[in-house]
């Protein structure tokens, strides 16, 4: 794996034929953790046909294998989602947070609507090593949440919404414009690349 | 006046003379409140040449004539201005709305990146009948406030702000995405229209 | 319900499985009137199935529970849909505005390339206490009405329309920029918040 | 002249020496009617150096030489301006429909914010073989103006306006998806454009 | 009809039944030529069930009731495709015309790469009234063609072509900044609008 | 200090007069470290007039006061520019850095063109606990660093360059979309916020 | 064939029957190598049905008559993908330039996140006439590739990506502002067209 | 030099003391050819105090030391400014081309519109082993020349233009759509490096 970490297998680009023969590659050479990405279902068939016991998340499209995650080191890595519609990449972010080997969590629908909801989790903001925050539609949540914490917030807009949010350009650019410093932008439903990153962040040193 | 409210006259596309011309009609026609807007140095000047009276407000970048604003009906209109570099596009809001005849006030600074701020306000808001928000950047003071409130947010982007805030694009998507319902938007800069359309919101009925 | 206004579950972002467990709660806890969004032929089953006297009007995509509406209070709201097409997100904000508590009424077909029929319509749209208009491709009908009614206009662009109307940028943008002050504009095809805006400014005071 | 119509040198692109060789050019050739458009003081001063005869008309940025136009043929050109800030793209369309032959016309400050000034134009508009509409903002007086009437509407959006007016492009889109078909649109500011398409559709035959 | 044109019912963002319905109440009512645009195959079996005698022209999506065209007056209308792929647009224009009355032909496959074909029709492009030029990609027709004709040329960018096309976008710009004068731009796909202006062009006076 | 950081005062958006309060006011509360950001010439005077030993760096428009910053804890930053006009951007960051308490070096003109430059920094590069990398244009050096280091990359674009950079749009693109995990995105031109988050993500733990 | 090189049909934009009579016609007249580019299924069957020995290409959508390329004359062309998925692409642009005459090569999968790969290439790609780059999302390989060769690079910017790739727009922008001066840029997706520009630039002299 | 070719110092980012610095670098080195690109006035001056017999071209805003151009090798480069305001950027692209070691030739005022003038180039076109084509506006050009031409045609839109000509948008969505193959696009007013890529399309081999 490149610079220590798992390699990634990005499906939504590839025939489940070229992904079950990167599978079956994998199976031979045995090498360390590695994830599929943006696996539909029959890509997931392609590679559990390879690999039996990889560890299958459909909500998130993602595969690992070998299927358990490694003993956490580091910090903690605490995900948020705005909304359940962001569920998909926020747990893309945590399960690659845990995979690249790192205590991570997930807590839902945190909008700042409900401003109670954000100061109820202070507490557990507070614990955490690095925020990850999935958000789509006006993408305010992160600058609000990096208001409250010391630490990185690593923002994932998500291409949810309609209208006027042009398929995430909308949160996209509110959290590149956020008032609050400590925000670090990742691309629009860049799950894995949230996780990537709070991993990194949360590293032992 | 059209539909009963003052005029204005937008001075920013018309030279110093014609507006001038404007002023010297207005004396002799004796009509009711006329606002000019977007006013500068020189279109001033040439409103206080005719109307010397005429009340001048630089920093919202308005006169007003006759200078005194009529006797407050209706409901209260509250201005927030998210920075310092939001005040001259929310005194032309607060203006607006006392110019049409509503009580109005202005509160500056209230970013979300401190939302104690915010919530310390908790009670001038929820004294208002509409709340009128400028905000730049990411735009995301309209969603906080319009989950604190029963009334309606005029929210009004403002092009403070430099890179991917696009001249006003970002906070503008921002508000139109907001998550909270009632949040009504309006041009970017434009603080005239919204303290119109709060002055409206807030008539007397 | 979060300031006194119903809930609403948007559903366009959730399986029809979250959103039978939101219905199978709600009826639960028995809370005050809901309004689920965005609801396709799935959701509306999922709805019944767990809410069977729910109101169900598939053509604004809304379900309502329980299924009468309150007592009307406050102003009247008109709402106005500048073509056949735009029917479905003008009779969203209609219906919003009437589980939200306002007497609502809606008019359709009433473009500006037919001024006739906005002008054989004054009566009725001055009796309003705010007007709402959906209108796609040029987006000109709320400037025209704004001009005819001392009330506030709230604006809803649509997606309707083809090549340069660019998913209801178009629109977007001429209401933002309507000559008329007095227009509140809200998201591309939000019918649902276009009402909860109206509903806001028509509450009784 | 190509194809029958009067050369026209476009000034912005060009230094004051390279336009004052061109009019030098032009004396000594004597060719039929040649307007130069988009001059600035300096580009003036270098015309008139050459040309002393030629009509500068500095509000449309416009000088013509011979100064006087042709005797008209053809139908009659209606322009309107919907603001004074349209005013220079409104007279360089009619000066230029002037000398390509056509009798022409201006009408300022015909919003659609005020119907009724367009509704009393009804019978000069109705008396054009043509009418062209130069509007910024929403642009929404083309669509209006096009239902009137039974001839082709040129529509030339204008840069006036700020936010998401966005240098022409929201009444350039909005002309584009007028809901009234009949109407020609052309380049933002284009009123030498406009002017030119108007000659050549009310040419006579 | 307003105007004394044929109406145009929209039909894409209508249902079968809608269209269906306005087909009975035209057979009911017997007005003057009514078109069908947009019209797909549900569209057109709902028309026909009502309006047997209908023409149906699939390739341009059209019906026309009654089914002849009005004897032409005015001047002739001649469309251009620049491809195979802008055959659909161009041909709704070139009917569009013929059923508002004017003589009408089109012609194929004429794209700036082989100029000895554009060059090849110069006598048939001279002796039109008006020419609808349909290109899509960069659309450079119309500049080319506008170059070589003294008369109107109504310009209809397509969504044909790909990648940097986005959608007719750089025809829709290439169009609007033809170095040439004369050129007349409508919506993007827009044939129904070309034919429609085309003949106005065209008409008898 | 909110969250334990430096406050900061973004001057771009302030008159010197209102700096200078700020600066005042500042004197007289003896709060811990202040940067005063995007500070011209002015702003910078209004500043030294209230807080005359305050370090000020022109080219990075940065003025910190206390002149001193705090004693290093954490991790090393590395701030990378591209290019000699990436400069002020990078030097921004770097000072952010250091006065957030973190050891901070800089080294410019590192272009992917000249892989060489970048390959012969590879120990300096993993030496560091994050790399800051300034870059306008295209924006590929923070992938291509990405690809070499197992820490985070944040990158920020700049608007260095011309037509299509459209002001730093192209980098930012590059950025979010870049091949490598591992690079977090900041706004354009911010080197501040770079700074910033790359403090917190080498802060002590 | 313009200009001595093949014709090439364009599929996407036509019906299978279109390509079928295209095809038909060319049997007849028997013209020399012809392309049919974008071809999906249904256009190859029609292509096959007319001209049985044609070389059907289906990941490259192609399909070439007579099925034989003609000998290489001039320098070598080479392509480079930069993923998997951009492997259609590519490969669409090395057929066509052998087709149009050259020697042609094609290497996957050289993505800038691992350099190591892109410079154990070097004497591969030093031994090419012309380097042809594709590649999506972030697009920075094309500027690496120009720093190490001296010959023109064309580069492909491919669709493939998600979020703020919008389609192929980052690649497109990233290498039209490449630092590396070299580089040719042609239409996202277009293989065709970057394998043609290939063959010209490194056609015999 | 990189790659066997000229260093070029662009100077539009650097102030004139950095540029002073380069060129007295450069005199002490003596290293061979170096263009400096984008130099205004004082970028110029700073060259000259170092380099007094530097050659100056200021239409092009360039310099070149040691002054005379290389004996040229290769095949020959032709330039086109499609009108005069395009010839800074032709001009660049020429010298260039010339410095890098070609025969360069310049050709002004070949628009579209008037198709004779580029038909009467057909001759020079056809000597060249390159053509550069710089345009504004619609950008058609180079469309059209490369159906007349067997060799490549590097593109250079130029930001001439107004309105929806967006500052070189238009012409660089024109010329990558460009319906004839052969057409290598470079950045918007990019001369140099249509001259660079033109100087080695055209190198000696
Ligand atoms: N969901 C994802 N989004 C963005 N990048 C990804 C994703 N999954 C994998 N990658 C990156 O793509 C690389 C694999 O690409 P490939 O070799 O085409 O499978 C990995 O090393 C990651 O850097
Ligand atoms: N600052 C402003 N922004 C937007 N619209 C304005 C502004 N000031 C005035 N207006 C509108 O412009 C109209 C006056 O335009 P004019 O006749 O050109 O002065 C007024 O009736 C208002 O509706
Ligand atoms: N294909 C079309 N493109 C644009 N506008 C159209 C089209 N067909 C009809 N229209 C316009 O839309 C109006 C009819 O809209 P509707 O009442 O919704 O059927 C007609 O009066 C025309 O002005
Ligand atoms: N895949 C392609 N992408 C872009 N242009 C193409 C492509 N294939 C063919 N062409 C061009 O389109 C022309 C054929 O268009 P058509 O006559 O519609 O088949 C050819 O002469 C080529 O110049
Ligand atoms: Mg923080
Ligand atoms: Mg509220
Ligand atoms: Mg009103
Ligand atoms: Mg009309
Ligand atoms: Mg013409
Ligand atoms: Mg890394
Ligand atoms: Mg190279
Ligand atoms: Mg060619």
């Amino acid at each position: 794996a490149r610079r220590g970490y798992p390699e990634a297998v990005y499906c939504a680009g590839k025939s489940a034929e070229q992904v079950r023969a990167i599978a079956a590659e994998l199976r031979r050479r045995h090498r360390a953790v590695t994830l599929f990405t943006r696996a539909g279902p029959e890509h997931a068939r392609a590679v559990l046909a390879e690999l039996p016991d990889a560890r299958h998340e459909p909500e998130a499209r993602l595969l690992a294998w070998p299927p358990a995650p490694p003993e956490p080191t580091g910090g903690r890595v605490l995900v948020l989602a705005a909304g359940t519609s962001d569920l998909p990449v926020a747990r893309e972010a945590e399960l690659t947070a845990r995979y690249l080997g790192r205590e991570s969590d997930l807590v839902v629908d945190v909008g700042v609507a409900g401003l109670h909801r954000v100061l109820g989790l202070l507490d557990v903001l507070r614990s955490a090593h690095v925020v990850v925050v999935a958000a789509g539609m006006d993408g305010a949540l992160p600058s609000v949440v990096a208001g409250l914490v010391a630490v990185p917030v690593v923002a994932v807009p998500t291409s949810v919404g309609y209208g006027a949010a042009f398929g995430g350009l909308a949160p996209l650019l509110g959290m590149l414009t956020a008032c609050t410093p400590g925000v670090a932008v990742v691309n629009i439903d860049n799950g894995y690349g949230a996780g990537h990153l709070a991993a990194q962040i949360a590293a032992a040193r």
